[in-house]
């Protein structure tokens, strides 16, 4: 038994492990405890050893993209260029936040927003720039699960300002585009660029929910062949990521909402309608979490079923061979007493005789089972 | 037991072969992942393997059906006859799809919707048209479940256009009523050919519910006389297509209600009433798949307390004829020792003392039982 | 066992027969698969061999009451009575229906809804009438179930014309009143009747709720004294009952809301506050029906645990029994082995001894218990 | 077993009986049926045999209490005094229920609410004077469970007329106020008596709750010290308790929050205040009530896991005896046969070979139990 | 097995002793039945032996702080500073707290709220003032769960009065703030003061998630490798610390929410970002209560999956060595009986064939659970 769980042998071994743990759903607000507000204590895990900051600036004729540390360079791409992006990865350097929010004239309200990650996600609109807070979510094999992580986006009337906790390449779709000359983004300006990083997020949303039907696919299978231990435990963190997937993207959906209908300054009504198409996937996004809520909640009660139809089998069984034998035994007990006047013992046909009557009730059992149907 | 399980022997055979698999919820969006918006990029599975295309124009007066590959041909259909209905089956050639779009004036996000296969319902005012999609559902034996696919109706003054992914006889019933000279159709435009569109659809879903309906009907019966584990099966893949059914009606109730509501250029007033004849069938398919779902999962629970009763069953069987044995058999081992001294192996009656012991024994494990009500 | 499960002698008998079966909830649509809107197709099964046609015909001083076939003599009546009302049972003729909408001005979308019975309760106000439709619902003892039936209402200026699927004798005491001379009903107008009419229908849910509640508290008993499997399907056919009756109310609260609220033309203000009691009393039923439905669930609950609980009793007491005996057995079989040279056989007081320990053993299982209070 | 049950020597004894069934939740209704709108028909159970009326007339400066039959003498009182209260206990004499209607000018309807006990709570603003029907709770250990009673409130300009149907001493503390000179009461005016006698009612529903709220930690006790069925049973009552209140004061919310938004007549502003406040208490009394169900809700699971692990305790056991004797019984009884040519027999050692066999045999069993952390 | 119990060998222990009492949710109110509205009457348990009055005054160049018995003194203050804040710990003493009222000017019936601790959040403007209620949580190691006190903000123009039930350390960071002379608080109002203390109180709801979600990482690994009652416990006191949690945060939210959108006299514009900022924290407070309640419930069901499958081990294992030695017992038992004519007894090679036969009985049992895939 013990074999067999390490083995896997009794079926199909499952594609992901095992994992009951998932990445922390709060970020320690310890630190920040009894700190004015607007003190800007990073209060993520540092992910990355030193801040990278990345400027991307273009317009429909040139694109330039440089890595730098000194955010002073900033301003003579400013004046060149139509729209310039600005990507900061790494969260863990308060100064540098600061510096970059006074070149862009960022609240400091905003500055502590984006630090503090673990946000519900959200949008607030500041006039001079509108604040964009979302979950990046990323499923990941080797971490076993769904990581997570906080994109900060501020859109001004030319420029687009990201913070992401560490690097990764869930925008270099976006990069691509920019390179390629005739592409939309590099026609339209800052709010459409940020409608692309957006949506980028979005998709991932998306891509995990095919993850996910993937393996609710794999372990209905599992569940009709072999119910083992692991099967539950993986429909637990199935429903656990569904959870986390729920949490970031139902605030989302209201941001969004936001950003559609309300008449904010540096959204062009142009860009209006690439917003829209951000909120339905959103809402297929939610339905999809819900539906899959549903089939997983299904599943376990199949699962639990079936561990009950497995007892009630077995039990049968058990009971079928015990009622059968006990009597059986018995009589053979009854004649193996050593009592001296015993007359049976001494009959010809004894012997016989109880195995008939042996027979009898071992047939006589069977009839009974049978019109019980219990077997 | 296993041959119970191959032969179902135990009770009447269910109509639906038992799975657990039904079709995918989501199309695969990996490979719109990095494109740009209205990139015609078709994600659904091909399924037939050219796109048909075939057009229906008529007035009160006259019908013509044509199946052609060159969109050039539509104008002169679209001068001569009051409405032109365009029905274009597949939806794997973008070339095409972008041909369509420009001969009648549709979007480019529109054309992005109806390739994205997979999408919720929904309902956009264009103005110059008004862009429907939908999912249409079919209950097939053969394929033992619901299948699923996307409709995109295209409503103009003057004609509509459907996107199928591949060719299927629902719209049959609405050609004949067509080709019968003296039908409403014929006499009324476009707006109301969309609405017997719509309709058979939802008709449709009633369909389904009534398949649904007999399942629930043949369920009940065989959790009455039998429950094996093929009979939780079904229950968990009607709940799952309840599930499916459930996702493809609620947000259209929103967008026919929209339809009705709001003052949409291409749907005239007359009409209106009609769609609100579709209105209220959505309604009442949402209604009865609720019951339907609060009814599968009272099924359940009974399932697993009969599983539980006769559980209950059997142990009480097995502990009745164990207790009662077991002192037997022990009595019996007693007088089966080899002791030199036990004096009463001695005694002239000492065979049926113990006989008439166990006797007693077993008329008070039987009183005991009694008492307990437990037989 | 099966014994008593026939005889039901382990508790008292339960008032209602199980049964897990009921009404249908759908009328198969099938027929007007493919139908325009409009067509006059009758979907629920014919159960009436031939249309009754009831007038009566009443003002302040004078009623008559009439069956007839042909509507040509409704007209004579209209002018010489205030008020009117026309009672049709049976829903199978579609052409004495449409004869009806022509007499009455009713619109064709209106008849159909009145054949396509199965519909959920709406009104709906064509100004020249008010159209209601809701389900009538009846307890039977005989058809062991609630049975449904759709009633429509269509209120003109002067008439009320009711169409029934068959005969019953719900409206007994409507006409009881019209028949008194000094009533209200025969003071007030068409408005008056139909309120007088749906109260009749929402007296009857009052009146299946109070069936319900005396079927809860037999089941309350029977749980506490005996739990057969009987019993679970009583409480899951009781569920049902209530799932049906909410999915018959729930519409209808919305309906008469909307009476209470608009200003409909041929409900009078006076008449407004009568239907504000129909509105409060289907408050009550919705609610009570919530509350039973809390109810029930908790019965199940009770139920599941009171049979796990028999089970654990039984386990114990099988546990108890086997490890006392399996021991004893076991020394028992010890000393009946044939060795030829086991000292203990031959010795003096070896039985003794050995019944002794057997004794100890035994004190000691029964202490073992008694510490854990597992007896 | 039977004893323990009867004795609950196991856990101390729980302070509430055990009881299923508690107050019916409808009133019959059966005796209404066909009656005409306004018709008088007492609906309850008569409970008390003639019914009490007690005036209580007063001003700043004095007060008189009477009891009397004939309300023709109120006539002289109302003169005389600011504030009037008529209160009348028992609801069996429609008569003098309709002659109380006509000294005080209410509609019938409002009498045919106040006979119809068993009404949910609800405001109706009659202009000249407000209509209030709400539920009074009492818990009462000796009928074991809470009671309902419907309680008619009738504000007027200057009186305040109260139904009860049976007399209680839940208004003995609003007596006790009046009578004393100088408190609130006696200088504010009909409304703040009202509110006063609500507020009374309101305050029983949170003196329920506390005792709900013993019960409840009563039962956590138990649940951790032993798990009897009595233990179960007891928290489906609460529960059902908890059904019960819920019923009664969710739409009372509704209805003080009408007189606390609307401007009702007979409502002075400056009482508005004393309304918000009674409004606060029942929002405590919805939220604890939701509270306690969920907390009553977890102690069923906490109990079903009980018994669970219970019974696999019970299991374990059972197994580790049976799979320990079983292999040693057999060899015991391998020994015990009779064949003529079994050369072990007459081994020197075999006794004691067979014995340190089984001593192997044991303890590799128990080393195998360890293993698996079964014990 | 009682040993486990009590040394907890099989798991690492956890962190949190196992209890299932919180605190009371409810403070009796039994004292204030009878009482006419603003009655000044403490209903919580007295928890400090005298009430404290501590008097910290500042603007921005200077602070005081003073503990008194006599408010007179605060007059003086009022004068010199611009904001003082009033913290008075203990509400036992009604007189003393009239006191205050007289000196603020503080309504009665806020008083009254004051003193009946265990109110629902909430927020009442009285123009001069405006009035805020919320409960304060802490965990405590000691207290063995989380314990509830009732906060209540007095905020004027220029002053803020708190009232504690007990004296506590929450505020120890406000003071600190106020004593560093360049920070905000020392700049801004009593607005911006009240605003601080509600955010310490919220951020420390934020600690108990944190906490809560520590102990679910615990109780998640020991899931996964042992699953005793305890650790039910632990996962039921959980859950009831969540809906403890809950109640006290869902109110606050709508309080807070109206302090944003409101006009409020005392609160500046320039401060609503910030209590917006607060009403963000408390929507992620609520946000993560319910995802940490559907895993709470996922633990639940995972915890009884464990338990079922670890049953259903063990009962395949005792069915297994049932199976096997019940049909070998026998033979060796009919061997054992003592008729004198049993032809096998006398063979030759009747001892090894039965040896053999049991053998192939064995192997035939050890196949046939193969087969099943049972072991």
């Amino acid at each position: 038994m013990k074999k067999n769980r390490n083995r896997g042998r009794q079926g199909k071994p499952l594609a992901r492990p095992v994992r009951l743990k998932t990445a922390k759903l709060l970020d320690s607000r310890i630190k920040t405890i009894g700190q004015p507000p607007g003190s800007l204590i990073p209060i993520g895990r540092q992910q990355i050893e030193r801040t990278q900051i990345t400027l991307i600036a273009f317009d429909e004729s040139q694109v330039v993209t440089r890595q730098f540390d000194d955010l002073d360079e900033y301003l003579s791409f400013k004046e060149k260029y139509r729209v310039v992006w600005v990507d900061i990865c790494g969260l863990h350097d308060p100064l540098l936040i600061e510096q970059v929010g006074q070149v862009f004239g960022i609240d400091t309200l905003t500055l502590e927003d984006v630090l503090h990650t673990g946000q519900r996600a959200k949008v607030e609109d500041f006039e001079q720039y509108l604040y964009i807070v979302l979950q990046m979510l990323e499923y990941s094999q080797a971490e076993g699960g769904i990581s997570r992580e906080q994109l900060s986006i501020v859109i001004g009337k030319d420029y687009v300002v990201t913070f992401q906790e560490k690097p990764g390449d869930m925008f270099g779709y976006v990069r691509q585009r920019i390179a390629n000359a005739g592409s939309k983004v590099r026609k339209l300006g800052a709010d459409y660029l940020a409608y692309t990083l957006i949506d980028a997020v979005v998709d991932h949303y998306l891509t995990i929910l095919e993850e996910v039907e993937n393996t609710i696919d794999q372990l209905e299978s599992a569940l009709l062949e072999n119910y083992s231990r692991e099967t539950f435990e993986s429909i637990y963190s199935l429903k656990r990521e569904l959870i986390i997937l729920r949490k970031s993207v139902w605030p989302l959906r209201e941001a969004i909402g936001c950003v559609t209908r309300d008449d904010i300054q540096v959204i062009g009504d142009s860009v209006d309608p690439y917003y829209r198409d951000i909120y339905d996937h959103i809402i297929l996004v939610i339905d999809t979490v819900e539906v899959f809520r549903d089939i997983v909640t299904g599943m376990q009660e199949t699962y639990l079923a079936s561990v009950n139809n497995r007892m009630n089998e077995v039990m049968k069984f058990l009971t079928m061979i015990a009622t059968i034998f006990m009597p059986l035994s018995f009589i053979a007990g009854l004649y193996g007493m050593n009592f001296h006047y015993m007359p049976e013992l001494g009959w010809r046909w004894g012997y016989y005789a109880v195995l008939g009557v042996m027979f009898l009730i071992f047939g006589g059992m069977v009839l009974f089972y049978r019109s019980r149907k219990w077997y």
